[in-house]
Order: structure tokens, then sequence, then C-alpha cells
């Protein structure tokens, strides 16, 4: 029997008088832009580690500031003897832009209405962040037999470029005998989801340039070349908009497709298309059916424009040839498809079809896929079903976090996601929110995962 | 012999004097913010008119300013007598949109360096519009026999909505033997043009929405449709962007190519695309030959997008699925394609490649072409010749004019294209420009037109 137990009184009585801490804290780590795509933000990317340095000592941890070539990462560490195992923990603090316009409350000025954090960066991956820290706490305090160790990163959403060569010059002090990573989306509020897989993203700008300024399309349309109709056609070439198919050559090298096993298991653990068109506010979808769903977002590579700039973006119709395009793509990839190699292949067949095209490469994330079958997967299983009383959802997840690959091969050692966000909190779109049930179930899961993790035998 | 050799002394001095007020007027006019595009700017709009009203007055026209259900026409008059012939000057005084951080100088405060004016609207048609105002003033100030109308359009850049209603109702006062548009551009700065032909336009804006808002790719990649993708597909599968080749079926219903004899006019006419490349800051072309490059801007068709709105349009790449995109696009048309028609079969194309998708049609214009033999376009070539001592190329255009298809049907008179802009005074571009060369010679140019067509029999 779990001594798990033993705790669980005082453990509602922690949870019930941190909350209003909980959300001074939320709240002054919400309102500091750290948006790490805008180099303008660069500033509130500090105050973010510094905030986060002071919050770890606050509650009682060691903590430090590491720098990078890029932004720092902030680490912290809850010690108490080093023959008990050690977990480390993996959250961000840097989060999506937001235009406040196209929000109903000031993105970077969290709003509490009744149970709900209204914010940029609430449920990606503030609040999951800290509600780790308070269920660690949690087992500091009562002295359970494990070291807690943080890492929190503040280049998670331009995917990590800097967080290998970090993990590489700090590995000592961050060895551990297992990772856990809470940066995931559950099925629906009701069904927990320990994803053993992510998938992996090259993404890239591809620029076509056929003139110096936009011109009157009375004067040189028919003989000037269109960019956008360019990288349009490219577009179309490169991948089948109706189905999804990408259509550039050796793409899918490598790919492993999802195992009936999984399929049947994506299905079984609840996933809907119901629940899920509504919860993203989707008209149209590729596909009716639930399993071929779950396959599409969890274990199918895709190609995606993000968005076509250049021309005119004003109300009504000017009628110019722009002279500049630029197309934000991004292909997310499957075990054991190779960002590298599709890189080249993408480049190759743009060579091919729009030879004056320019491709700039931005991050590449490798895609990872683990098991759940371990003792830390099933600690993580057994610390949802005491904390929620339901069986998580073994899945995979749609998304990449560019730093657990870096993990896995730096430290070697198992890897569990225990994510806390909920479909409807809106990850990366506006209005993007938390809410206590969330965090309050994640201080209870995560002081019953450390205090299971604490008796696997090392 | 013509008469005007005797007025040729005092039409110099009558130039000269003239300069400085000229500029004073251009300024006041190009300060006037005229954007018929853009509904904000509504009261510059009121303001050109009753600027232009004033102007004419100032001047010793009689002026009014005509409402239409958009915006208003100002109308003028030199009247001598009505035994006299009766020409009418069309020009335009609204404006295209300029967005002041691509411009080197402030687009709505005209700069004017050395010979040269700088600002939006300079060429396009306001400084035009003055300089035939000024040679009809000498006109009349010299008592040549014949009456001289104005008609100041404002609403020439949205496709004038309001125009053909608006002849019907002042059908009375606009009667004339000819018109006379000063709109057009020159082959180069040594080749006046006089066009015989209009392309015709029919713009619209085709509109997806796949759902409520942005949603991360991460969640939804693969599974959601994105609708820049299906635009992108709509647009490829439209027209070919290479080869510019329309495959909308029913698309080139009607047209008629042009004549050799045309094309060996255009030729003649010392079209050159390197000249044309240069002025248009042009890099990538659809053909390097220099008949065929005439053809494509004055005598084919076109499919051409503008812009693609929606998604990410910041640095770098966000990883969303955009859930609305919006595509601008226009279709150049020659004789004798029907706009209608042509929208029509878009409409069926689009109903049948992408039926989520929602049309909204833009102002549609008939295209134009007439002849240049008659005693009218003989009387400007002549006109030309006396000016600035060269012939005239007769050419087609490959802009539209939408009043102009609307005065030869109510009016049924010739209709006679002396444009004043140069291909490098940026029509429709940043960083517009007209100048005093073309000023002037346009104050004598249109003194000589108006002396040659009082001498035309009626």
């Amino acid at each position: 029997m779990s001594t798990t137990d033993v705790c669980l009184d005082k453990l509602e009585n922690y949870i019930s008088a941190a909350r209003s801490r909980y959300e001074k804290e939320l709240k002054e780590l919400v309102d500091i832009a750290g948006v790490s795509m805008d180099p303008e933000r660069k500033p509130q990317i500090e105050a973010t580690a510094k905030y986060a340095k002071s919050l770890l000592e606050a509650h009682g941890a060691k903590a430090e500031i590491l720098p990078t070539r890029g932004n720092p990462v902030v680490v912290g560490e809850y010690f108490a003897d080093k023959k008990y195992p050690t977990v480390a923990v993996y959250n961000h603090l840097d989060v999506q832009p937001a235009d406040p316009d196209k929000w109903k409350s000031p993105p970077f000025d969290m709003k509490i209405e009744a149970d709900r954090y209204l914010g940029r960066g609430t449920t990606d991956d503030k609040g999951p962040a800290l509600a780790v820290l308070y269920g660690a706490k949690f087992a500091s305090e009562n002295k359970f037999p494990i070291n807690i160790k943080f890492i929190w990163e503040l280049e998670e959403e331009i995917g990590s470029p800097s967080f290998e060569e970090f993990l590489k010059k700090n590995i000592d002090r961050l060895r551990c005998d297992s990772v856990v990573i809470s940066d995931t989306v559950w099925i629906s509020k009701d069904k927990p989801a320990m994803p053993y897989g992510l998938r992996g993203l090259q993404a890239c700008m591809i620029r076509l340039k056929t003139g110096g300024k936009n011109v009157h399309s009375g004067e040189v349309g028919g003989l000037a070349r269109n960019p956008i109709a360019d990288l349009c056609d490219l577009i179309a070439k490169c991948h089948d908009a109706r189905t999804g198919e990408v259509k550039i050559p050796g793409f899918y090298d490598g790919m492993k497709k999802a195992t009936d096993e999984e399929l049947d298991s994506f299905v079984a653990s609840g996933f809907s298309l119901a629940h899920y068109r509504q919860a993203h506010e989707l008209n149209l979808l590729r596909t009716e059916d639930d399993r071929e769903g779950a396959d599409r977002i969890w274990t199918r590579p895709t190609f995606e424009v993000h968005g076509i700039t250049g021309g005119y973006q004003g109300p009504g119709v000017k009628t110019i040839v722009p002279f500049e395009a630029e197309a934000k793509v991004s292909m997310r990839l499957v075990p054991d498809q190779d960002p590298l190699h599709v890189l080249d292949c993408l480049k190759k067949f743009v060579k091919e079809i729009l030879p004056e095209a320019e491709i700039e490469a931005e991050g590449a994330l490798k895609p990872f896929v683990s098991h759940y079958k371990d003792d830390y997967s099933q600690a993580g299983a057994e610390a949802c079903r005491l904390t929620f009383g339901v069986e998580p959802a073994f899945i995979r997840e749609g998304g990449s976090i560019g730093a657990v690959v870096s993990m896995k091969e730096a430290l070697d050692v198992p890897m569990v996601f225990l994510g806390l966000s909920l479909p409807e909190h809106g990850y990366h779109a506006i209005n993007e929110n938390f809410d206590w049930g969330q965090a309050e179930g994640g201080m209870k899961l995560f002081s019953h995962y450390f205090k299971l993790l604490s008796e696997i035998k090392k």
C-alpha cells in the first residue's frame, strides 16, 4: 500500500490554503509578457526568469538562472538526500504572441472569473508549472524520499534552439532518474491524457521577390510574375489542401504508421470529433471518423501554411501586382521522419517548382515516441487514478516539445508526460485560460506522483 | 494652316507665368487625402470636391458639385457659344491608398524636389487634371471657338459605381461632341501614347471560414481544413501562375485577339521590355519578347491575386491553423469579354472546386476599344506633334477606366485619350510623382488640342 494515503487530509488542507497565493503568483507570472518569438520582448523574458527564480526561492527551493546563447533557463531543486531517487520536472515559461484586439480581456493582464484564469500563458505553460511547484513543495515539506529538480525553459515556443547546448553544458547538475513534462493537453475535462509520443516539426519561410515595389495591375498585369500566385501554386503542389496528403517527394521516408493497437487505444481513450470540434471551434474537418481523426492529429505528419504575407491586406480590392511574398509553413513530423531530411526534400522540390524562391529554415524538432508500460508511466497512471478517479488515456500528442528529444538524448532516462491543460483552454489561441480545478488537480496529481516515484526501486 | 500658330508666344508666356500657381494648387489638392477605397476618408472626398469647385471658379469656369448615391462629381464649363463645338474633359480626383511607412516622403504632404512633385495622386490623376484645366483656361481666355466642359469624378479608383447613374441623371447638361480623357500613361518619356482601348475588370473577394479562431497546429494540424491552403489550391486551379493562362471554363468567351497589325504597331510604338522592366522595377516577367509583352499587358486578359489575408503575418513562424482567409483577386478583361459572364464563370468554378467559399463581387468594368483614324484622334496626334515634336503611339491601355464605357454608351461621341503620366511616375505605387515637364507639356498639348477641335466641322 502506498504511503500516500496517510497524507490525504493534509494534502486537501494544503491545497485549500494555497489557492489565493497560487492565483496571486500566477497573475504576476502571466502579466510579464515573455513572448519568445518577439525580439522586442527580450526584457520581459529576462523579467520572467528573475521572477521565476524568486518564486522557487520563496517556496523554499534552491534556484538559479543559467545563461545560454539564447534565453536563460531557470533551474531549481528540492534536495532531500542523494540516496533518494531524483526526478526532473520540465515546464516552460515563455509564451505565444497575442493580439490584444482580438481578446475579450487583455492577454497580459490576467483576469480571474470565478474559477477561471484568463490570459496568455495561463495554460501554456505557466499555470501547470506553478501547480507542479506546489505539488513538489508539498512533497518536500512532508519529507517524501525524493529529490525534485526544476527545468523551466524560456525558448519552448520558438523550438528550443539553445536547449541542447544548455543540457550538454549543465549535464552534471541535471542528472536524474526520470523526467516528467507537464505541457500537454487532456482528451477532455473528464479524461486525463498521458502522451507517450510527440510530433516533430520543421518550420520555414519561403520567400519570393519579383520586383522592387507593388505595381498597378493595369500596367503590368499579365506580364509581371505575381509572387503570391507563385507561392499559391507551390503550396498547392506541396500538398493536397483537401486531404492533407503531402506531395513532396521523400517526405514520408522513414514514417511509421500507427499500429492498429494504438488506433484502438486512441478511440478507446474517449477521443471524439464531436467534442473536439466544439473545443477548437472547427467547422471543416478532413474526416468525420473518430479513428481517422485521432490518427491525423497524433500519428500522421502534415504540411501546413500559417500565413502568406505580401500584397494588399486592407479593405476592398487594391489592384496591385505585389513584388514580394512570404509563405510561413511548417511540417509536423512523426517517428521516424527526420527534420533535416524533410527540409532537404522540401528544398529540392522548391528548387524544381519555383527556383527563384528562397527558403529560410526555422527551428527543427525531432519527433518522439516512447512506451507507457514502464514503472514511471504506470506511476503516472496510478497518480491519475488516485487524484481523478479515472484511468488516463495513453495517446500521442500532435504538438512538439523540442526539449523532450534533447532531454531523452542527453539524460537517457524515462520521460513521462503529465499535462494539465484542457482542449477548451485555447492553447496558442485567443482567450487562453486555465482553471482552479486543473490547478488543484495538478497539485494533487504531482503530490501523488512524487510519492509513487519515491517508491520505485532504482 | 492652323490658327494655333499665332498664339505660340503667348502660350509660352502663359505657361511660364503659371508654374508657381500650378504648384501651389497641386499641393493643396494632393494634400487632401481623398482615398475613395477607404470609408473613413469620406470627409476628404467631400473636401476634394469643394476644393475642386473653388479651383474651377478661381480660374473663371462655372462649377458645380453634383451629388450621386456615392461620391459627388464635380462638373465645370468654359462656355463660349452654343454654335461652337463642345468637348468634355474627363479626369478623376480620388486617389489610391498609400502606406506612409513605405514612402520616402509623406504621401499626403506634397513635396517639390526641383521639377518633381512627390505625393499620392500627383500623376493619377490630379496633376494631369490641373494641367488640362490650365490648357482649357488658355483656350477660353484666347476665345477659341469651343466650349469646354469638365467632368471630375471621385470614384474612379473603386470602379466608378455611381457614374452610370450620374450620367443618366445629368445627360442634358453633359452633352458634347467628343470626350477627352487624361488618365493614361505614355510609352516612355520620349513617346506619348494615345490609347484607343482599355481593359475591363472584374474584381472580387473570395472568403473561406473554417472555424471560430486560430488554433495551434500541434493540436489540430492534419485534421482541420486550412483556409489559406484551400484558397491557394483554388488560385492555382484558376490560373497558371507561370504562364498566366486562365483555367476557369468560359473565361475566354468572346475574347478577340489583337490583330497582327495592332501587335506590329505596339512594337513600332517603341515599347521595350528593357525600359518597362526598369520603370516598374520588375525582375521576373512571363516573357522576354517585346511583342508578346505588349500583347500581355494591353490585349490579353488576366487573373491576378492581390493579397491573401488571414493567418499569421508577424515575424517568424507562428504554428497556427488559421480559421478564415480572404483572397483579393481581379480579372482584367479585353473586348469582347463580359464582366458579368466572367464573374458567373468564376462563381461556377469556385462552387465546384471549393463550395464552402463565399464570393463577394467588387466593381465590374467593361473593356473598351475604339479606333484611332477619326478626326478627333488625329487632332490629338497633331497636338502631340505640335507640342512634343513626335508622333504619338496608338496603343491599348492595360488599365481600366470604368467611366469611359459609361460615357461612350451615354453620350455616344468619339472618345480620345491624351494622358500625361510616365511609367516612372509610379501609378498606384509608392513614391508616386509627377513633374513640371509633363505638366507644362500637358498645358501646351491641351491648348493645341482644343484649338484643333474647334476647327473640326460638326
